[in-house]
C-alpha cells in the first residue's frame, strides 16, 4: 500500500499529529499491528488501534488523538468526520473473470451492478467484460450515503432503486448475502445474482431470500401481543435515529403498548437479557434484526415490521429498512 | 424507594430536565423497565435506558440527555461527573446476623471490616455485633475514590491497607470473591474471610488466592517469551491509565520488545482476536486480568506483572494491581 502510506505521512506532518488512531473492520485486523508499527516508525507517532470493531462508515467514534485513520470503508457523504483521514484500501483487479463467467447464464440481458467499496474499481471492467458477453450492465452514480457509482451498503439501496426501471435483474459483486439482499426483498420481481470473488461460484439470492421473508412474518406475528417494547437507538454517528424512535415510542403508546428507549453502541443479544422486554425494535443497523435475528430471545423488528404490527402498514407493502439521509 | 425517588423528582423540576438517562449494573437489569415507567409517568420525561452494561463509578459513560441517572454504585470521591444523580439503593438490614455468626469461628480478635457501597449501612450495626461477641472490628475512613467508610473495590484496597497495621484479619461482607481478593494477596499474612448474606454462609479466601497465585505465576512465564505487546487503555472515565499505557510501551520498548496500544470501551476477548498479539497487559479494569484470565487465548497481565517479566520487579515483591487517583 505504498502510495496511500504516502498519502497518510503527508497528512500526518502536514498537521503536525503526533498520536493517531487507526480504526478496523474485524477482517483487517491482521493488518493493523504492521500498519501500526509502520507508521510509528516512519512518521514518529504514537498509535492508539480501535480494539472496539467498525461495522462501516456510519462506526467512526471519535478518539483522544490527533488524527484518525479509519480502514475499509468509504466514508458517507452526508455525514461530517471530524479529523478522520480514510485510508483507501481498494481490491487490485482479479486475475481472472470466471467468477463473473459463472453468473452470467443466471443473469438478464439487462442488469444493475452493485457492489462494496473495495470493489469500485472493478466496476468498469466488469461492464467492460459483460458487454463483450452480450449483457449489458449499468452502474448508478453515487448519492449521499453512498460515495461511490454501483456502491450498494445493508441499510443504502439507492444504487440499485435508482436504475430499478431500466433493468431486469441486478448483479452483485463481493462476498456474503447481506448487502444484496435488501435489494432482493425491496425489488422482488428482479432477480439478484451473486458472483463473489473470493469462491468464484455464482449464485441466486431467491433461496435467501425466501427464508428471510419467512423469519420476518414470524418476527411481526412473535411482537403482535407484546405488552411492553424495547426501542433501540445506536450511539453511532451514522446509525442513530433517536427522532424515529421517540415517533414510535409515540405511537406505540398511542396503541395502548408500553414502550422503552435504550441506548447503547454495540447492538448484542446478551446486553438485551434480563429487562422483560417482550419484543424489541430496532433503529440501528438494519442488519441486527435481519441477519441476527435467531440470536435474540425475543422477537427482533425493524421500524417498518413495527408499523405493520400497529395495523400502519400491511404485508403485502412490506418495506426493507434503510437509513436515509 | 420512595424517598430517593422524591429526591430524583425534585432534582429532575429544579433543572427543568426532559430527557434522563438511566445507567444499570447487570444485576439491576430486571428493575430497569418499572423505574423507568415510572418516572416518565411522573416527572413527564423521556427516559433513554443505556444498555452498554456498568461496572462501577468507574463506568458513567456521558449520554445525550439533560440529566443521567446512575444506579448501583457510589460516586468516586476524586472523579467529576457532570450532569450524573447517584441513585441510591442501599441494601437493607438483614433479618438476622447469622451469616455472621458463621464466620465467627474463622476470625482473629481484631479485624478490618470490609464490605461494598449497598451494604455500608450495615457497617456499624455489623461492628457492634461482633463487639458483643468478643470481637473487635474496625472501618477505616473513606478516600479519594471509595466514597464510605469500610468500602472495597476490586481495583482499590485503601479500606485494608489503612488499617493493616491495626487488625490480624479482614472480615468481608458482601458476594463474590474478587472485591477482598486483592486484600488476600497484598496483605497475605492476615486472613481474609468471606461472610456472604446472600447464601449465609461463611469461608476463607485461601484457596482462591492460592489458585489466582498460581495463574498469575503461570501468565507471567507463558509472557516471558512474547515479542509483541499489546498494551490495554480503557475509554471509561475512571479506567482510563492511558499515561501509564504509553510508559509500559515505552519500558517495553527500551527492553527490545514491541508494543502497542489498544483503546476500547469493553474488554472482551472476541475483541482482541485475529491481531497477532503474544501477551496483552491491561491498564483497565484489574478484574479483567485476574477474573477472567482463563477466557483469553494469550497471557494478559496486569501492570505490576508486566514489570516481573521485565526484569524490573521480582516475583517476591509481587504487588496486586490498583487504580490510584
Amino acid at each position: 500500500m505504498p502510495n496511500e502510506m504516502e498519502r497518510l505521512l503527508d497528512v500526518i506532518r502536514g498537521r503536525g499529529a503526533k498520536t493517531v488512531g487507526l480504526q478496523f473492520p474485524v477482517g483487517l485486523r491482521p493488518r493493523a499491528v504492521e500498519l501500526a508499527e509502520d507508521l510509528e516508525r516512519r512518521a514518529g507517532v504514537t498509535c492508539l488501534i480501535a480494539a472496539d470493531p467498525s461495522f462501516g462508515a456510519c462506526d467512526v467514534p471519535e478518539m483522544p488523538v490527533d488524527l484518525t485513520v479509519h480502514l475499509g470503508h468509504a466514508p458517507m457523504p452526508h455525514l461530517r468526520y471530524r479529523n478522520v483521514f480514510f485510508y483507501d484500501l481498494p481490491t487490485p483487479l482479479p486475475e481472472s473473470w470466471t467468477f463473473l463467467d459463472a453468473a452470467i447464464p443466471l443473469l438478464p440481458k439487462r442488469v444493475g451492478l452493485l457492489t462494496t467499496t473495495q470493489h469500485r474499481e472493478w466496476v468498469q471492467p466488469i461492464i467492460e467484460h459483460l458487454r463483450g458477453k452480450g449483457i449489458e450492465a449499468i452502474a448508478s452514480p453515487p448519492d449521499r450515503r453512498v460515495a461511490y457509482a454501483a456502491q450498494v451498503l445493508g441499510c443504502d439501496y439507492f444504487a440499485a432503486t435508482n436504475i430499478a426501471d431500466r433493468v431486469d435483474g441486478f448483479l452483485y459483486v463481493g462476498t456474503g448475502d447481506f448487502h444484496p439482499l435488501g435489494v432482493a426483498i425491496i425489488l422482488r420481481d428482479k432477480p439478484v445474482v451473486i458472483a463473489d470473488p473470493s469462491t468464484g461460484e455464482a449464485r441466486t439470492l431467491d433461496e435467501v431470500r425466501d427464508r428471510v421473508v419467512r423469519q420476518r412474518w414470524g418476527a411481526i406475528v412473535r411482537a403482535q401481543d407484546a405488552r411492553t417494547f424495547g426501542i433501540l437507538v445506536s450511539k453511532k454517528v451514522g446509525q442513530d435515529r433517536g427522532a424515529l424512535a421517540a415517533d414510535l415510542k409515540a405511537r406505540l403508546e398511542a396503541k395502548g403498548r408500553a414502550a422503552l428507549i435504550f441506548h447503547m453502541d454495540l447492538v448484542a443479544p446478551e446486553l438485551l437479557e434480563g429487562y422483560g422486554i417482550d419484543a424489541w425494535v430496532s433503529t440501528a443497523c438494519p442488519r441486527i434484526a435481519i441477519e441476527d435475528y435467531l440470536r435474540y430471545a425475543q422477537p427482533i423488528l425493524t421500524p417498518q415490521e413495527l408499523e405493520i404490527v400497529l395495523g400502519e402498514r400491511t404485508w403485502e407493502d412490506y418495506a426493507f429498512d434503510e437509513i436515509r439521509a
